[in-house]
């Protein structure tokens, strides 16, 4: 049987930061398409800085890594061959394709894409990520007119969607990340109110200045240090949105929690609620509707970062894991 | 003027953890009792650890400690002199009378105590103590019947009681405190379900066998390494209740927090969430008025841990922040 399957595998667990050479690439079969499933012919996928926690060895939500499977992720994909009459060939699906070009599912594994909308957008804006602004803004941070949200890694997949969130709620919005050129872009083209830099020696007093008013609510992509920063600007009654850790994902050595922990929650009446997105499930069609409106009507924008090729794909990861992607990034295949 | 008010003044910062020389004893003047004001002879106050954040120097809801002043802390006493009709000579009031053995206070910075009620239970269960354990837990924490509720710092003055209210609300009930006749005293006397040892070195395994089904809710009193092993017991869903940090009090150098937040939060969707017990002032006949119920009703039962005479003072709250008391320490003055 031709190997006509590109795939990238987990060769390693990463000793400390993650090197593209943790992977490796490899031919397979197209895997056989047995009842009630579907073949997909994957057009995207997406880099996901949660996965990286899985790669750390213990058991997250994104379940454990194993060493020799294909690297887990979104993808999306065209079908091309069904056993399945409610998902027949030339529908277009979400599933975990992984990374990798062919990929066989049973049917309730797929999520059929209306014609009506943009594949790729099922990997960043109405796809997980963009459903987590949403429900986690929305539903755990709950910003009230006039408030001050504050967005870590703002430049983010999830970042940048809670950002203008936060904009159409009437909030006032500073986001927080890691250079010049993504701030421009939060600023100019999604209407942050103030971006700071976390990497800047005066990043406190530049958070210290960007939110005159403290903050209301904190939604946390990072956890780390930008935690620790944030307590110290929460308002009584303030709310923190426990959304992602990326700091610590790259590392086999996580870091302390914030010295604030607990004390501070407790002078400034403060809540840390974490959440998973897939606990919304059964609202994700209302949470795309609205979103789907709002990119309608100009409200917000999504933006996506593709690399090309699969071949590029461990790169794209590393360079993630640095803060190199403003938006969502997504590995395009032919 | 004779110097009849005996008083215990804070001489210095504690330089790492607290030694009794660091309070001073002075004689004074007893004060002049102005308009709309009282005069209070203190029967007793409380030794509170929260009182110990203060001395650490920053700005805590314990407000600021200064130098020379006062030792403050909640006391009971009977008016001796009164400019006020609303509270007469002979009342019994709550106020903050600090270390001394009178003090004069605006009206209005006075509790009046019912005759029906015993004082001391004032700076203990009926207190801010007991209205912390019954808000925080009931408020914040809502257990469910049939839940596990872990309670740090079990034997303490909140702690003992957050502990059977959890059990009148129907739950399985865990302590953790510092020695094994705190522990044997909360099983048989109190009805907790199990109590464990953080300064056995097995405390993890131990917390883990005496909570097969997971935490439902975690009271705690205590942050620090306690949080951290709480954390990894959590129930999806959980809660936490922060209402104390006595783990980090004791020292100049508070350490970080604990390596799972926020990681675990999110993956357990919990959340955690600090309240001051000030925030209910306006519930706090409620409280009370259920909380006398279930002591008349024998459902609750009140520790308290009294030495006598205010020379005595500085050794209790040394010795408290060791963990030497069971229940609700107060000094007793003649």
């Amino acid at each position: 049987m031709k190997k006509e399957n590109q795939q990238v595998l987990i060769d390693a667990l990463p000793q400390g930061k993650l090197r593209a050479g943790d992977f490796r690439f490899e031919w397979a079969s197209i895997p056989a398409v047995g009842d009630d499933q579907v073949l997909v012919k994957t057009k995207a996928f997406a880099i996901a800085a949660g996965t990286r926690a899985g790669l750390q060895g213990s058991a997250s939500y994104a379940g454990a890594p194993i060493i020799g499977r294909v690297m887990n992720g979104s993808g999306v994909g065209e079908v091309i061959q069904s056993h399945c009459a409610q998902v027949p060939v030339g529908s277009w699906v979400k599933a975990a394709t992984g990374w990798q070009t062919y990929s066989v599912h049973n049917s309730s594994e797929t999520e059929l894409i209306p014609r009506s909308h943009d594949p790729i957008a099922y990997l960043g804006v109405l796809g997980i990520t963009g459903l987590s602004a949403y429900f986690g803004l929305l539903d755990v941070g709950r910003p009230r007119d006039g408030e001050t949200v504050m967005v870590s890694a703002a430049g983010g997949s999830v970042g940048h969607i809670a950002g203008q969130l936060a904009k159409i709620k009437g909030a006032r919005v500073v986001g927080v990340c890691g250079n010049e050129s993504k701030g421009k872009i939060l600023r100019s083209k999604l209407g942050f109110d103030a971006v700071v830099n976390y990497k800047d020696d005066d990043f406190r007093e530049q958070l210290k200045d960007a939110t005159p008013d403290g903050v209301d609510v904190y939604f946390d992509n990072t956890g780390g240090m930008i935690l620790g920063s944030a307590l110290f600007r929460m308002n009584i009654g303030g709310r923190i949105v426990c959304c992602g850790v990326v700091s610590q994902y790259d590392t086999d050595q996580p870091a302390p929690g914030p010295k604030g922990i607990p004390g501070l929650l407790i002078n400034k009446r403060v809540s840390m609620q974490g959440f998973l997105i897939y606990d919304y499930a059964d609202r994700f069609q209302q949470g795309r509707a609205e979103l789907q409106k709002w990119l309608s009507s100009g409200h917000l924008k999504s933006l996506v970062d593709p690399v090309q090729g699969i071949d590029a794909a461990p790169d794209a990861f590393v360079d993630l894991l640095h803060g190199g992607n403003i938006g969502t990034r997504i590995v395009e295949l032919k």
